[in-house]
């Protein structure tokens, strides 16, 4: 395990650089379009701060969107659903139980899922939780680098033994590490939802992003330093990886959500002068970027 | 009630326009005007979802707002509030007393409100929460197709025999069902308010939107398709139609409510580029269509 | 008592103008830059509806925001925060017990923290919270006129006696005093705060806002009608107050926010054509408005 980290830290190195007619191209712009035509839905259950952004951003994004937070809600709802996004950033008393028991549930029904392990570290509540779902585990983890840290180390999943985290003191929904450092824990993490749902993706966010399926790691550069000064980007990327993951495989699905945001961040910027303004372009370049400038997007693999 | 709902439904066909010097152009005129210049205030128990925007949209439209989740709070502010404004869109478990406790208080109050049936048919909290609305009902009911044949299904005042709904499964938050199948349900759920109530209206939002007092159909069309790109259109119309409400009688407010909104879509819609841009011109165009714009738009009666 | 509140209503007529080389300025400027550079967090357990822009504007003026309703949450987040904000205006049950049970823990670990009496005197709930705060109070209050009066008459400091509120009835959220008519509350919750937590301020906002740490009373004029048709200005601001008492003396934090704030204002609504402009015009003055304009704003002191 210490060997494969040390690999996954190097990888970068030795990237090569994905071609423009790698079949993965064609699945991701297929994806990006097949949302756009067939509007699926992706259900949420998600924190209270972002939760309108999260809704909006699967609009924008070409799919429909329902929030829940009772496990009666969310299992009716799954039958008719693509996908589930469940988030844990804010929580409440009772979605201890709710939680354990909707991943329970979506597990037995076979129904893919993403989970967004926000501010994983902090709180008995939250690590309760986070812990349930080791053995009811997503298809798809989606998280700064310090929160699949953590997440990996709370499943056992690290190479340090002790039980200390790998990663210096959680700083509360920002990420502490950076993205690179959390490589072999993506990859660790990848192969444990693997080997529970078949196929299954990890993606690190960070100023390069990081997706792996637990077999190789593909890095997705650019975005925007204001992507930071809104809240709820990392949030709604998970949503709208649900979205994706409604009609695609978890990894095509990882992938083509990180690369839509990372170009619609970059027009974003250009046309935008503060926070305000920029989300407002944000969501509007959700709705216009190509399936083309999507899928053309510059991408390495380790 | 079959062959109501057979009159109701071949009604489009013969509609009459409402003539420019229709007394009720003056009464909607008057309730824009009213709410501009008294800035009425409306409460909401509304999901958790798209609550900024109701609010957003009350205080845009010249109302103010207050949020809350508490009977006490409720039972309180409706001592001050000219209307309140239920949605039940995101539930938590002790809504399931509150909500009926809610309804029962304001029922004995006298005091007016609308209900936003959101996701009807899906979950069995939310279902026994609208069933316990069956005998404290609101004075407005605004939903979509699907969720107005869900409700009235659900209080059994539809013609079918055996308690399957009659229109095909809820997809979510999303009607599956168009306009005119819903007529019959809400005239017959209209007639239902009516009877504990006195005056009442009932809204069904669609590319068309129907309006009835159980006796007569509206017919008001327009608006944007952007509408169903944006999370909450549909609630925060629930949200004006209670600030409305709180200045004029059920079918003017809700009538009101429904033109503003689709003269500030067509305009918002001409002047955004996706459905960031769209929001914010929304927000102004609610704050800047005149009250004679909204007097004067198209509208027939059934 | 009773002359000190005169004192105090009549302190307007005397005030007298902040010089540019004041030190106070010197401080303004300071805070400000200290959070753009030094990114301090700020964490929230704040209303649903207003939670986005809250953690929003805290970005917008530089700082990074975390958002709770657990105490678990709350007290881990506690160690690595500079400030907490805690806002009473949508209430859930189980809020009764934990949000009593924080203030506890963060007066015995000496954190500083922010209190938005959002609706002060509606709803036995909010009212049995607020008044658990008393004995565990926290460093700063921010509200509207009819909150700020309300509070310090359920902590037993006003004049009056009999109990009943001097304000007229509250309107919800809505302040029904003017500014000037909560200068002697507002002073003696100041000393109250100051008793507790050493240096301490209340800030009273409206058309003119007030500071004061107990001993003086800043007047700080400005700002924008237009931010009274949004949702959330007077809740962000204390969020942004929290912010900035992550680097700074309450009294400072105070007016510092309060003043960014105005200015802020100000600029949205030059730039703005109705209330969903004026709300992204704003996020962007609030990260474009440099610490020079901030301190040398009008100020006077009585």
């Amino acid at each position: 395990m210490s060997d494969d980290s040390t690999r996954c830290g190097n990888a970068a190195y030795s990237a090569i650089q994905i071609s423009p007619d790698d079949p993965l191209r064609a699945r991701i712009a297929e994806a990006v379009q097949s949302v756009r035509t067939t509007t699926p839905l992706a259900q949420s259950f998600t924190n209270f701060v972002t939760i309108n952004l999260v809704a909006n951003a699967q609009l924008a994004s070409g799919g429909t969107a329902a929030m829940s937070f009772l496990p009666d809600d969310i299992v009716d709802t799954a039958q008719i659903a693509g996908a589930t996004y469940i988030n844990v950033g804010t929580l409440l008393p009772f979605y201890k139980d709710a939680l354990a028991d909707i991943a329970e549930r979506l597990g037995r029904l076979g129904k893919p899922w993403v989970l967004d392990p926000v501010a994983a570290g902090i709180g008995t509540t939250r690590t309760a939780i986070l812990q349930s779902f080791r053995d009811h585990p997503p298809t798809v983890v989606r998280g700064n680098a310090s929160e699949i840290i953590a997440l990996a180390d709370m499943w056992g999943l690290n190479d340090n033994v002790g039980g200390a985290y790998p990663s210096s003191r959680p700083a509360g929904v920002e990420s502490v590490d950076d993205v690179d450092s959390a490589t072999g824990a993506a990859m660790r993490l990848a192969r444990h939802l693997s080997s529970h749902a078949g196929k299954a993706a990890v993606a690190v966010s960070g100023e390069v992003d990081l997706v792996t399926d637990g077999e190789h790691v593909y890095r997705l550069p650019g975005s925007s330093a204001m992507m930071t000064k809104i809240t709820g980007a990392g949030c709604s990327l998970g949503g709208v990886t649900a979205t994706y993951l409604a009609v695609a495989d978890p990894l095509t699905a990882a992938i083509a959500a990180s690369l839509l945001y990372n170009r619609a961040g970059e027009s974003a910027e250009a046309a935008s002068r503060g926070p305000g303004s920029f989300q407002v372009e944000f969501l509007d370049a959700l709705w216009n970027t190509t399936a083309e400038q999507i899928a053309a997007s510059p991408m390495s693999m380790a």
